[in-house]
């Protein structure tokens, strides 16, 4: 009598939460610096010294019954115009306070976002791998089929054709991320532009708004002098899910929103839907502290000298050594070619073998490659080169 | 092509928004001081200082990527160990860290339980009138049907003859809320044992159980000798609903919890289904910082000398007036029987003839009776009262 489904949801293994149990259970063993924990993708950079400044300032200057107090269901207005302001400049594109809905982080305003746009029961939306694994769960169980485009494995961008012929007259929504997660790819303006003309045809021929859902975390973290393109300004129809997670270093504060562009088709209908959709999964008011918190910081920059020089150390030093990679622009992913292309045998043996800890692609719907997230210190990546080493050893004296 | 049910769902007017925001206006035009408003229950005492200490001590003291990082899916185990053992020793019950699912405050908390409820397309949870006006939309749009069972208006404590009629074989569990939104009466020791002998022979008669979701926000805001008894303890197959929205004044902050008794019937099952069900929605790891603040304020009691204070002068100064109203031991409501029982025409009439806002009775599946949240300053209740006293008797003078 209890809904077996969700049973099944909620005991369902997370290869990435075994492989970092693996790891803390194995560091009790051998000691925290013999295990090699590429896992999770979790902040490693502090958030901006400013963050716990507003939070102090914050609680002696702001009135508490007002300081914690419900904030409208979309937000506290002022921090919705504070933010539409500061995007507007940033990318200037006209944004307004009301087409800025916050929410308890990014999967809220995602799933907000799915289940608005899940209109009729064969309504679909499509990713395009690799993708992160939990959009799955997120499309499928609220309201929407879900339909994968297979990856571009040469340059990581969108394989075109795959993506026009998984277009149907029910796709409602195309999620694109960007940066990657698990690739760490970013998708240049030319890959947007084309997304955008295939959406386009789509809409023309099927006679309703094929969105892009943009998730964008990652938007901030990228390295050197590659430019994330705002995705509102290429394709009118497109919705942006966000989060201050990454960008703020805040991934356990849940702060983010939904950005529903003024311009994009049916927009007020889909802000009144997403509002719907917060309501009845209790997603209302997210954290009045960091949303006030974000009003004063949301155009801090982070500190990304840690994972650029993470980045660089472990690109260099795998492809030297002969591993192959996806172009690492962004996010604080890896994407590494599994040398004989099996990566579930890779992850196995990097892990039994050497206590490497990397995610099998499969897990994104990208067989054939491993994740490795470089959010750890410069020194485990140092410490853990050898076994890279070692592991290609192997694999080239079976071969 | 947008949901459309969400949509209705996301522009439908909340009678109580619609009366607070009509507060607004007024105030606007003729000074907040003359307009009398009744209609949101948003605590109006301040978090308990320890608060804001902990959360600058926080801050101070634990390391930023700690303090804002993740924590696991049903929050931190330090933080539920902690909870737990307070919890038992407050209800001398055996709780275990991990029989609590931390969650972005009491809506999410109840919507996962009905969703992992939600067993079947027949399933049926139940509410009790008066009811909290959500509950309808959290449990329609969560997979089961709503049902209500009729108010008891003479003692506000629960009418068992239907009670026992609503309870059918589809039915999976009666939502519980006491101290109740929006009477303010406590259920008593006797009124939850008769509730759990009607559900204990459903039980058997259906061969299967029937929960009760005690849906508890308020059950630290209670009045002179009265106490909130511990379900758990009193009907085995109980699941609770806790925020700390009310008892450390913390609405805007997104924190709550999953109790599921470990004698509870499928306990692990339903645990499991919960956690499914907050996966799909993105409600997992809730806010960090706030975890940590329950952590150190669990024990925290809110001063209600305010709120009593409040209740006093308001309950007194309407009976003495020759109001009718249900006994208000707790919340901060008093359900007020409207002179001629049309609650919808009096809210009207104080609004429009008085500046007096107050919620009709019909918005809680209960009309005939007025919702007052006393949450607000004492001064604006004594300034109110020849409002009241003027409505009565324009009322005695048209009958």
């Amino acid at each position: 009598m209890i809904n077996q489904k969700l049973y099944e949801i909620g005991t369902e293994p997370s290869v990435i939460r075994a492989l970092f149990a693996y790891g803390l259970e194995k560091a009790k063993e051998i000691g925290g610096e013999n295990v090699y924990d590429y896992s999770l993708g979790n902040p490693s950079i502090p958030a901006p010294e400013k963050v716990n400044e507003t939070i102090r300032c914050l609680t002696e200057s702001v009135d508490s019954l007002s300081l914690h107090g419900y904030s409208m269901a979309a937000g506290f207005e002022s921090v919705r115009k504070t933010v539409a302001d500061i995007l507007s400049r940033r990318f200037s594109f006209p944004i307004r306070g009301r087409d800025l809905f916050f929410t308890c982080g990014a999967a809220p305003a995602l799933i907000s976002v799915i289940k608005a746009l899940a209109a009729e029961a064969s309504s679909e939306i499509i990713a395009i791998a690799p993708y992160f694994s939990e959009y799955k769960y997120f499309v499928e169980n609220n309201g929407a089929a879900f339909k994968v485009v297979p990856p571009d494995v040469e340059a990581f961008q969108v394989n075109y054709e795959a993506l026009s012929a998984a277009i149907g007259e029910h796709t409602q929504a195309v999620i694109v991320n960007s940066p990657n997660n698990p690739s760490g790819v970013v998708y240049t303006e030319q890959t947007l532009r084309k997304i955008g003309a295939i959406l386009k045809e789509k809409e023309e021929q099927y006679g309703h708004p094929v969105y892009i859902i943009a998730d964008e975390p990652y938007r901030e973290l990228v390295y050197g002098e590659v430019t994330v393109p705002f995705i509102p300004a290429i394709y009118e129809n497109t919705v942006v899910c966000y989060s201050y997670s990454k960008s703020l270093s805040l991934p356990g504060e849940r702060i983010g929103y939904v950005y529903i562009p003024q311009n994009c088709a049916d927009s007020e209908v889909l802000m009144a839907a997403v509002s719907g959709a917060a309501r009845i999964m209790g997603h209302v008011c997210p954290p009045s502290l960091f949303q006030r918190v974000v009003e004063e910081c949301a155009d801090e920059k982070p500190d990304l000298k840690a994972y650029e020089e993470n980045r660089n150390l472990l690109y260099n030093s795998l492809t030297e050594m002969g591993y192959e990679c996806a172009k690492p622009d962004g996010a604080f992913y890896l994407f590494v070619k599994a040398p004989n292309g099996d990566d579930r045998a890779f992850s196995e043996k990097a892990k039994l073998d050497y206590n490497l800890l990397v995610v099998p692609g499969a897990e994104f719907g990208c067989p054939g490659f491993l994740r490795l997230a470089y959010c750890v210190s410069n020194d485990m990546i140092r410490r853990s080169l050898p076994a890279f080493e070692k592991i290609l050893k192997d694999y080239s004296e079976e071969g």
